[in-house]
């Protein structure tokens, strides 16, 4: 299969594993780092803030069931594949967060936080100095100055957040996108698309600091992560084309089957269990005691919109749709991510109880009017619900927290805020999506031939099925 | 499937939103629980106790592990049913958390510790002052001065534990219960039952406070959440009859293995994992050292667990059955569950050397002798393990915290608050367990038609198979 | 099946039972256990270290996370199997936790640790007091002085490693050993094998004090784990001989396949995020910020050991090889366990690209020269990769963290320290891992027999199948 064999030689690899020595070896010792005014052992930043010992490992910890969404995410698509597609899935889920957080080591990190100076609590990062409203400059390669324990714990927590966006594209053009331009795209959000959007609201850019409210608000990524993935996603699946009868000749859809439920409430299980490290995490403290308040949002907001979804089923269908319950749940837990610290646990079931409707109608949409293929319904759960949680902070952010006042705290200016967000992430995420992939599309091509996918792309793409039927 | 679209409609959801709404907009308010007395922010709980952040972070993380737990629960059902029933056993292990959690919010945690004046560490719960030894009666909906930092992390851990005696159920009413009636059940014990039973021993009610030994003591909860999840189970199992098949005429039983034990061993180590959440985390605060004893004491009970029932079933039969080495082990688990904070890791040993014996007893004669088809064996595991555990704290206490002494540290009077409470939970659980499933199978009806049942209830009650057999 | 039965026999249960009372009742009192100087309570410890309680969840929370690595090893080996060694393949990593757990607490941890004085952050283990360069011997069962919350928690963690390695070996040694002679390896490796070379290197032994740079440095147990637990699987797997049909006359290999992909991507997923305990945990304290770096290196190689197997792949065979990318990912996590505290980010991406090269090297000379059957590849992942991780803390350590300086800081004296270690820990793993699995072979044999294996190993040892088939 030349197309893959094409895209890298053992000379490139080599080249690589000399150019990391050498970026190493010239500006990365830790002599370097200790001139450069880095902290890479911690005693002067734990001497500066006795609390880092605490909230180094909040954020460390919260970081690691992040890191724990990503066998979520596998397992409900891979439960949503068919199974001779299931192996090229669980492949690109799985080497997404490597290549994302690779690139968010080279690239990434230092466009979106570079100017930020960032906190961790009281202890601050250092080598993140650089950078304008536009785009941050600083902390590439975690080197020089940046190689300092606070800087990095940051870079731990965000490059994590980076994955979570990366994969959610994975699900939306399964099947029938070929592993080397996935792998390629995955680099490119992580080093370019996530961080700039990334930068301008959570890296002192230009919508943190817009002029009504507070400025836009996502507190934990509705936006950045869930609206980025999504959107980026649906510009993918639609140039990649629907799969081999998705669609009839009139346009109307067609609905293929998974092949293994157990999987796809397991993943959403393991995902819902991820999204306390998501929000609560997000405070970078715990000595930030709001961390309670976000921990039970997170969970009415995920509980309610499981329950409001499975009736909606059975008032509609006479069964109790399980998928459905699924996808809203996580509608739920996308929906109050925004606003999670910013509202009362009466506020969360209201979030978690109408985002499965938006994400119902935004899955409809893409379907239906779009005829765009979105194999595991991602762009309702992450988009459709990650919007609505953008609108949310503007409508139920009670004031006692940062600051932030919505509607109900009888402020106006923070809902003018969230709707610029809403339209700048969405339009950031469609348009580098379709620059993205539009490129790939032209260079290395996105999709595998007729013959693969008729086939399965476990075969041909990886040479093993996900089910080997022995014969002994 | 008139029967389940009877259940709701439309208007009912919309009402519904309209109720929580109205809820939020006139007592939910951020400046409300300010007037009130609550502390949302936690700046005021922080200044009062500098360890707070420490104790929120240690309550927070050991829930998330305890929600794992779900997971644990649903795969080794799951691995347990018939392939046939799988989906529907996935969506009641799914929604009983969401449908409990949400009853526990509105309900049930008001009237377990409305009147506990609880704390976390040096931090106390604002909000929960009415009750009585009988039951409690504020912080309904967390809204007005329960609308606090404190108490919402007490509530997290707690909800998190209704949730975990809630799901037990599940897997013993399984392959023939309707999932509508599982889920008004789902509603009543997160309501109801569990909260009035917490009430009497962790809520400040008369169990605590007998006049023997320290009164009764439930360190974690093998009565307060297993032996009530086991008991109300029993009455549940009973009262919608066994499965087709699963009784000869002359009242023999007859195994009916599951589909796949990868999920129940996968399952088992996920209960395993959740565990240490469960009984660590109930210290509520890290400043209190003994977690650490905790940890190893419910290690070695699970591990000892396993290894004497895996052996007593190689000399029994000449096979190693792993089943019931999970079964064995979980037993061990909750066994130490009430006494684990109180006994040190010899007897930790001990107690989960015992458990298996008593779970086999217990589940034997549930099948040999009461005839009750309990699908995943969970009484004995639970209630079984669950009585072991209370009457170990009376036996094995050593006095060396909280000040509990059982018959090693010489002292008679903790066993007979144990025994008291043993009789006490295992009558409520068995009372209000034939009260809720009497009710609804007088209602709405507990069980699925015959066709539906032989069928397998997947394709009936939800639509979908959980291995779609794709055509192409 | 009479060779089972005949190991255990009901009496031996029941005097066990009784050891264990009498140890217990005589020594193991909370009594005496404050009279011989331990704090099973805590308060001391905490008054005299105001941090324990943060150092105490920390190194709790980190051991949880290792715990489910279990997990991760128990669906890696699974996927890898054939469905019908599978149930025998899960009863062995579900068992040997708890067996070399309870050898752990009775024998292993004293030996290991017995004289170690260690400490978690300020606070002192008790009663680990005797012991010299060769072994400890303090601290049996945790009992009189080592009833301590430090001791203990001391005990969760290093125990959790030992398990660890000692399931290393049941995916080497899968699909023909008798499930009697796996667990009673079981025992022996963590009373013995693992403990006294921990004790050389963790616990004040002769190779942590060698006069060549800081003494032989190994983190968080590339060697200690890792090359332990590979090369007495190496060992078994060669004892045991190789699978049936493994090897053609001419000694050219052949490949199974395994039954199931998913489990193996889960089964990595799972073992990824647990080195998020095993590598940050092993400082025992969270005021340690270095733990940021550690968990940030942790990624780093583990992200580009996959990415470099998976393009290694690529342009070998025009495949995208999930299961090398799998391996390929752990072979970093495992060369980057040893030095991972002492090197700057851009080594640990160094460390992980050379990662696979050796692992994929490693694994090529087990299987073509010494013609050993390793059923899933992991002398090449832990033996490999574990001595990759040795020899790079004397080529990568920056002098950042525990004057521990290696080739990049100008320093070669730790690289012969290292050496030492290097020939140290394969010629204890290599030379016990022959005398256990010998003496088992003589005494109760290893193999299962012909038909047994041909048949799969699941029914004749176990009486139930991982899937088993239902009529109805």
């Amino acid at each position: 299969m030349p197309t893959l064999k094409a895209t890298m030689t053992p000379g490139m690899l080599r080249g690589l594993l000399l150019v990391l020595l050498g970026i190493g070896l010239f500006v990365g010792s830790g002599a370097t780092a200790l001139a450069a005014g880095g902290d890479p052992t911690g005693a002067d930043t734990l001497a500066a803030d006795p609390n880092a010992g605490l909230n180094f490992a909040w954020v460390l910890v919260t970081g690691f069931l992040v890191f724990s969404m990503q066998l979520g995410f596998a397992l409900l698509g891979a439960g949503l594949m068919r199974a001779k597609h299931t192996v090229n899935y669980m492949t690109k889920s799985f080497m997404d967060f490597c290549i994302t957080g690779i690139s968010y080591w080279a690239f990434g990190f230092a466009l979106m936080f570079g100017a930020s100076g960032a906190v961790i609590g009281g202890a601050v990062a250092n080598g993140l100095t650089k950078g304008n409203w536009l785009i941050g400059y600083s902390g590439f390669f975690l080197t020089s100055d940046a190689y300092d324990v606070t800087t990095i714990a940051l870079w731990f927590f965000q490059m994590i957040f980076a994955a979570t966006a990366a994969t959610i594209v994975a699900g939306m053009v399964a099947e029938r996108m070929k592993i080397t331009a996935y792998l390629a795209y995955s680099f490119l959000i992580g080093a370019i698309i996530y961080p700039i959007y990334g930068h301008w609201v959570w890296g002192g850019g230009w919508l943190a600091t817009l002029p009504f409210g507070s400025g836009a608000r996502d507190f934990a990524g509705s936006g950045a992560v869930h609206v980025i993935g999504g959107t980026v996603g649906l510009m993918g699946a639609w140039l990649v084309g629907p799969r081999i009868g998705k669609f009839n000749a009139d346009g109307t859809p067609n609905q293929f089957k998974g092949h293994n439920l157990v999987y796809v409430v397991a993943g959403t299980f393991i995902l819902f269990f991820g999204w306390f490290g998501f929000n609560p995490g997000t405070t970078l403290a715990a000595t930030d005691l709001r961390i309670s308040v976000i921990a039970v949002n997170t969970f009415l907001a995920g509980a309610t919109g499981a329950v409001v979804a499975l009736y909606l089923g059975i008032v509609r269908t006479g069964k109790a749709d399980i998928i459905a319950a699924c996808n809203g749940s996580l509608a739920g837990l996308v929906g109050v991510t925004a606003s999670v610290a910013y509202v009362a646990p009466w506020a969360a079931v209201v979030i978690g109880a109408v985002a499965p409707l938006v994400q119902q109608a935004a899955a409809n949409f893409v379907e239906r009017r779009l005829r765009i293929d979105d194999v595991v319904g991602a762009f309702g759960v992450h988009a459709g619900g990650g919007l609505w949680g953008l609108l949310a902070v503007g409508i139920f952010a009670d004031g006692t927290y940062g600051g932030v006042s919505g509607l109900v705290a009888g402020e106006g200016g923070q809902l003018v805020a969230q709707l610029i967000s809403m339209g700048t992430v969405a339009a950031w995420g469609l348009g580098t999506g379709f620059l993205v992939f539009g490129l790939l599309k032209k260079t290395v091509g996105l999709r595998a031939s007729r013959e693969e996918e008729m086939e399965g792309l476990d075969m041909p793409e990886h040479g093993i099925e996900a089910y080997p039927q022995q014969v002994d």
